[in-house]
């Protein structure tokens, strides 16, 4: 915001773009007048921004009219259904990582991508791109990585099987993004007892120490494009599938992994059909392969939620319990050490088919979850102490009933309106999975909220569709 | 913005959906962070929100979360390429009207209408819609209506066919909207000479006494949804073909207008080719008539630049010469005097094939002129001076020539890149026209802005595209 008489005086207007300079690097931005609050020589900027610049009060900066970026013609043209070359993309991709382009502006372009879908050439592009604009990690090892593309509600399956990979003496330098769709991601859950916000030198130091990390991927300048679509992408809740592959692949080549396991859940309430799911994998193979990756994809059942918690503490409680052998949700524990058992059999630490034994036998020893300790420890991080939620409401089954399904949109978008994943403490805890017995009046599961509005909007949508996030047979 | 500490204590996070209440209206916007200009009781909003609220300074509100709304999920549902029925275009429609949506959200709107179109069935609900959620006009006497779907620099036919009109009876409340791609709308016009902002009481008096009007239609809520729509749009340059069909119509009928004149200029470096055109033609035809229209759409040349001036100051000169009878450029002239003719004729004030003469006749007896004046004064405005711009540059022949081609596309680039249409005085003034010999030397046209910066980069673009601007043939 820039004072109405110095806009007036540079004949700047509403909705122009400007460059806002300091000796640390630059944004654009789009001006708004304003009068009062500030002083002709001052301008006000969003926390956003000053963030980007790292500003402080009373910092001198250079405001300036910004030039029309080329690629918002770049855009337009994707828009209308073109194909996009590999310049064209790159120029897009370096605006949007200089901050040359509005939010508005890169929302067209999600969009663009969204509704005409892209060539696996511009998605390869489009990867290339993400990489080249960020920075790149480069670790002694065998250097793997896992990813999810998730959509299952709970399914926090990364820390118990990043633990059980480096307490077998592989590298995992893991970085995750926060939740797009569903009720939280992996960094997110993390937060909840480390930091995961760290610089790339300071994580080669948390690796070479324990062999393996578990930060917030955001924080690296690794395909930083990526998280600011994914910001954008948030609002309304949409992925491209050549959004999705980029986002992947470009975190796992900047990190510099050469072992890749993709997971993808499939089949009802998950995000893709096992249809889609087939063809995802053979893109992932066939851009895998291009980029030099040794990659495997997985396709497992996304029908339903894993684990009992859905919400950051709530997940991180499960994935405790089970590394401490204290009880936690089988179907969490199984799905992580097949995981973990694909990625020892693809690095040739175990022999074809051993895989799954042999992780099982690091999470029964104890090493899994010493070796997580070392992580959260070496993350500045701890294990005791959980902030509590102040206002919850259980749902009752009004029969006694056998659970026949449990829908992951609907209680992903439930645990989000209570609050998840920016409210660590919100969610909802299930106690009752698909095949239970349940009782007239027992508790089928809890909403956990931080604000009595957040537990309303949760509520009512609870309300709204219960009979389909919960669907019961006869006993 | 509102202060950290009342952020965390209300459990809102950057970018939570807050709506923003007075006694005035509700406003949806996204929260942002800050600390130190504003006090943890206060919070800071853009002028736009200030606005739109008629806020003054320390004025209460009222701040709470906004529930997510069910639109956002049918935006989507576009996205993916799917139908919409009218209850779900009414939604968006309306949420957007009652500012509960986003603009980066309005822009996925935008963007899922662009990518995937619309049948007329859904075109029809989207004006439907349009009208219903704003104000509606109703006069007495023959209301009739024109407008141009734009893109040709320069053709500033309205204010003299308006004249021409009222002159001859008809009523004629023209509204106008700003420019969208090109480089001045009609309202960015008249700007120049008078008010154009005015209530819907206003405008019936300015009407009473005149028969006529030449304001804004932003301003009366007439279809609000299209001027945010517009404004987004504007960000990207696009204009997809059913939000133009909405944008047009929903205005004609908000404004109670009988008769209907649509002028789509076509043709090379127009907006449509004429294949193009002759399916706009069709689609106008079928919605005027769905709604009960007397429409009539005219094809013209769209090929070339209309008139001298190219800017909204530029521009109103041209118009006064003309109406003055005072060497005025002649191509407008003449479209002007056909478009008048058309409405004449539809609206049976002149006999079938005589309404071009009768026009010319109004326009030569200097009533036209009179009529014009007329309206300014009741505008509020008045003729005489005009602001100067104070940089300028002559784009001279570098040779003998014949002027083969001047492009409507690049040249309204320019002048926006020159700073309209929010620079008044900004634009292109052209000497030569297409088919018009050219010596060496001789000034082609001149570029005016009202800042270096601005002239620079019009400069710049013309050093790129000049070879594409203007076409040259041997004499």
């Amino acid at each position: 915001m820039i004072h109405e008489k110095t806009a007036k005086k540079m004949s700047l207007h509403v909705g122009d773009r400007v460059s806002i300079k300091d000796h640390k690097g630059k944004i654009i931005s789009v001006v708004d007048t304003v009068s009062g609050i500030i002083q002709p020589s001052e301008i006000a900027v969003s926390g956003d921004i000053l963030e980007k610049l790292s500003l402080k009060d009373k910092a001198s900066v250079e405001v300036e009219l910004a030039g029309h970026p080329r690629s918002i013609s770049l855009i337009k043209k994707k828009l209308k259904g073109e194909r996009l070359s590999e310049s064209e993309i790159r120029e897009i991709i370096f605006d949007i990582a200089e901050n040359a382009l509005t939010e508005v502006e890169v929302a067209f372009f999600i969009s663009a991508v969204y509704a005409n879908d892209m060539t696996l050439e511009e998605t390869k592009h489009l990867i290339s791109a993400m990489v080249d604009s960020g920075n790149k990690m480069k670790l002694a090892g065998m250097v793997v990585d896992k990813h999810c593309i998730g959509g299952i509600a709970g399914n926090r399956t990364t820390p118990i099987l990043v633990s059980i990979c480096a307490a077998a003496g592989l590298i995992m330098p893991k970085t995750s993004s926060r939740a797009i769709t569903s009720a939280a991601g992996t960094a997110d859950v993390i937060e909840t007892v480390a930091k995961v916000e760290f610089s790339i030198s300071e994580i080669k130091n948390i690796v070479k120490k324990t062999n393996a990390c578990l930060v917030w991927g955001g924080a690296l300048g690794l395909a930083p494009v990526d998280d600011k679509i994914i910001k954008i992408e948030r609002l309304v809740n949409i992925d491209s599938t050549p959004q999705l592959l980029a986002s992947i692949l470009s975190k796992k080549i900047s990190v510099g992994s050469h072992y890749v396991l993709i997971d993808i859940p499939c089949g009802r309430s998950a995000k893709v059909s096992k249809n889609q799911a087939e063809k995802l994998k053979q893109k992932f193979l066939k851009l895998g392969n291009l980029f030099g990756l040794k990659i495997r994809v997985v396709l497992t059942d996304g029908t339903e939620p894993i684990g009992n918690g859905i919400g950051p503490i709530l997940e991180i409680k499960d994935v405790i319990k089970i590394l401490q052998r204290n009880n936690g949700p089988m179907d969490l524990e199984k799905k992580s050490v097949m995981l973990a058992g694909e990625l020892l059999e693809l690095t040739g630490k175990s022999k074809k088919g051993k895989g799954i034994e042999d992780a099982q036998k690091i999470l029964d020893s104890g090493k899994a979850f010493e070796k997580f300790v070392q992580i959260i420890k070496a993350q500045e991080g701890h294990l005791d102490g959980f902030e509590k939620p102040m206002f919850s409401y259980e749902v009752k089954s009004k029969k006694n009933a056998r659970i026949k399904h449990i829908d992951n949109k609907i209680i992903n978008k439930i645990a989000r309106f209570a609050g998840c994943p920016e409210d660590a403490a919100a969610g909802i805890y299930l106690y009752k999975k698909k095949g239970e017995i349940i009782e007239k009046n027992q508790v089928l599961f809890t909403i956990f909220a931080v604000s009595e509005e957040k537990l309303k909007q949760a509520k009512g949508l609870y309300n709204k569709l219960g009979k389909k996030a919960v669907e019961f047979s006869r006993v």
